[in-house]
């Protein structure tokens, strides 16, 4: 029977469960691909944690070195996180010919063509199905099935936390501040939860996902980004009235102008199959020329659905003759040729404080007329604050620099203030 | 530039829809991939077909035997469905040397161990994602991305003709009959849909689907298979009422007392993600002992979704090394240890014409408890037909065997009768 000997650098939330699930079906993997996979090292400071998983003693390296001369390493499962010391450690397994599998979305998205370079030219696998959306089969999908097609878009929920926490300020009516805390307590979000909140995680994998499908590099620091920090309670109870439920969504799309790319709230009609993926599940809705639509849905976190997306790839790793590597030009940058498109159109949800007199409506819809706006649907709400009613238009869809103008235009008039623009699918 | 030359056998609906992709993408393709589809040959009995899609003359086989000494074919596209002649066209290909790229899932079904044997023997790829659920990337999620896992359960609406043909009948509290009609004359059914509506079709995509996940060949005959033909718009509607949707579910399971297929109508509570699958989408919801719950969902059937499914097997055996079998005895029936749970579990919903007078609920619920079966909602409405008012029971889990005896009892009492018993999830 074919041995496979692995290291698992990091024995955190995703290592512990990766390491959970080789020990639990050694006897299920060796009964059903006639591998033996066995864990010949991990690399964790923490040396209780290991000793506590029940890590033998001599298997716990004391540095990266010790798994890199191995040879009983086959392949290095890299579940560390961050950028340093983890791109050191992946070239360096690399370097000593092991494949590498990771779950890291910010080293991948940002050093994809650095590690890449290196694999290919040691003749390794670099596999990362487990950097974007968890247990949730994106990655080989849009490599390996979808590939027939062109691309048009893909619309991810594709962070738990900030799907979790609009859930619940959704169910609950509660402001960001009180759902984020209790997200917290229940260790859905972390103590600095900046990454997640403020977008980054969303837009590191939006970008590894993006390069796959568009067949260009998109760079992170292409990707326009806007948390979730502001959204009001308010606005997510005016739009569920007008049956939009609020989402993070992650936006790709590639057509003639040049490709698209941005992170941001945005309402999602209901009925539309990302308006129920709900907590913390994650989905990806992809749209190509041929297969129309595709939406592939699930865990996008959590210690096994992670772990199961990197034992699928030590497997694939182990029992498939050699590797595939991008077929674009993996390098930092787009390829030259490639437009990024900015002033990108969508539909708007605004609402608006407007005076509780008659003809102010007239009066705002004539300014979004002006920039060609037109509305899909207007509604004035009776509730009078301060002299003011809330006054929520939908648009059909505009350009956003339109919008910018007429948001302008509308703020120095003295009957309506714009309190809040997201953006609509 | 590597050349891929490929030929189709049948020039139907997929068979049309593979040709329009590759010829439009050919471009794409060798951008993108670096390889030059072109498709070398086609056989189809209707020569006009193939000119009008604007197949060169030349191109066009008159039997298979050109086909497979053609020196410039290297995969062999089958897309004329049905065992024969299919089944000896594979065959001859494989023996030629050329790979088969499928979308035959009453041939793969059937004698995906004849197929597999041939193709290992001459080297040659076989490839059938196309088989199931159209465009949606289900035999290679289950292959390549969840081989992690026991599989516990795959739950599929996977036949586009009978969700089109409830949804209908949901939406417009039509009878069967007339919808069946109306798919028909719109191509959303065949002239003879008894492969779709009596659940052939599914029970087919069951059975490869199922072999994979749960590694052992299942054969379509162990499936236990009910169509729609009998479901009421009655039913459907006292369902809806109760927050339940009915889909035609192809159902495995794999656990501690074996196997258990099954493909028959059933109610689905809405809020579960597969509720919301409409029309003709299909989609595949999947639990694993890692992943937890994975849905896939898209087009299960049409000229370019199935298309998309068939060039994306194209590109991956053009770009891949070697090729994969199954990692289970590819055999006609199950492995020798198999068993197969015929007396499965479920949840039910019955429908009862009940006597219009006091203390029938009682003797009937009386019954039920006999056999273990206790209630999870039990509605008597007031619509008095012939003296009779219709009583709706949904049980808790309880077994098929258990209701059948209970179902007995009450048809031999004198205060109710049971129109019509249809499980739930």
């Amino acid at each position: 029977m074919k041995k496979v000997g692995v290291a698992i650098l990091g024995l955190g939330v995703v290592g512990g469960g990766t390491y959970k699930i080789l020990k639990e079906h050694r006897d299920f993997y060796r009964a059903n691909h006639g591998i033996d996979i066995t864990v010949e090292g991990v690399l964790e400071i923490n040396r209780e944690r290991a000793l506590a998983l029940g890590v033998e003693e001599e298997k716990i390296a004391s540095n990266i070195a010790e798994i890199c001369s191995n040879p009983e390493v086959d392949i290095v499962i890299e579940v560390m996180g961050g950028v340093e010391p983890a791109k050191t450690f992946v070239l360096s397994a690399l370097n000593a010919g092991k494949s590498v599998v990771t779950s890291n979305k910010e080293l991948y998205c940002k050093y994809s063509h650095v590690l890449e370079k290196v694999a290919k030219k040691n003749n390794c696998g670099l596999f990362y199905e487990a950097s974007c959306v968890g247990g949730v089969p994106v990655i080989r999908a849009l490599l390996d099935n979808l590939q027939g097609n062109k691309i048009t878009s893909l619309i991810g929920i594709i962070n738990g936390t900030t799907n979790y926490i609009l859930t619940k300020m959704s169910s609950a009516g509660a402001a960001y501040k009180d759902v984020l805390k209790e997200a917290q307590k229940l260790g859905y979000a972390e103590a600095d939860p900046t990454a997640d909140v403020e977008g980054y995680d969303a837009s590191y994998k939006l970008s590894i996902l993006s390069s796959i499908a568009f067949h260009t590099k998109v760079p992170y620091t292409e990707i326009y980004r806007e948390g979730i920090t502001e959204v009001s309670a308010e606005d997510i109870s005016y739009g569920n009235r007008l049956g939009y439920t609020l989402k993070l969504l992650a936006i790709g799309k590639c057509g003639g102008n040049g490709i698209e790319v941005r992170v941001h709230p945005a309402f999602v009609k209901k009925g539309h199959p990302l308006a129920g993926v709900n907590d913390s599940y994650n989905a990806v809705y992809i749209s190509g020329d041929s297969v129309e639509d595709v939406m592939l849905y699930g865990r996008g976190a959590g210690a096994l659905p992670t772990g199961s997306a990197i034992v699928g790839d030590v497997i694939y790793c182990a029992t498939h003759n050699g590797f595939n590597y991008s077929t674009f030009e993996n390098s930092e940058t787009a390829a030259p040729s490639t437009k990024f498109v900015k002033n990108f159109e969508s539909s708007y949800y605004l609402r608006l404080a407007a005076a509780d007199k008659a003809g102010v409506l007239s009066k705002v819809t004539a300014i979004f007329s002006k920039y060609g706006i037109s509305m899909a649907e207007v509604k004035q709400y009776t509730e009078v604050n301060n002299g003011e009613v809330p006054l929520i238009l939908i648009t059909h869809t505009t350009y956003e620099n339109n919008i910018k103008k007429a948001v302008t235009d509308v703020n120095s008039t003295n009957v309506a203030k714009v309190v809040s623009v997201i953006r609509a699918i």
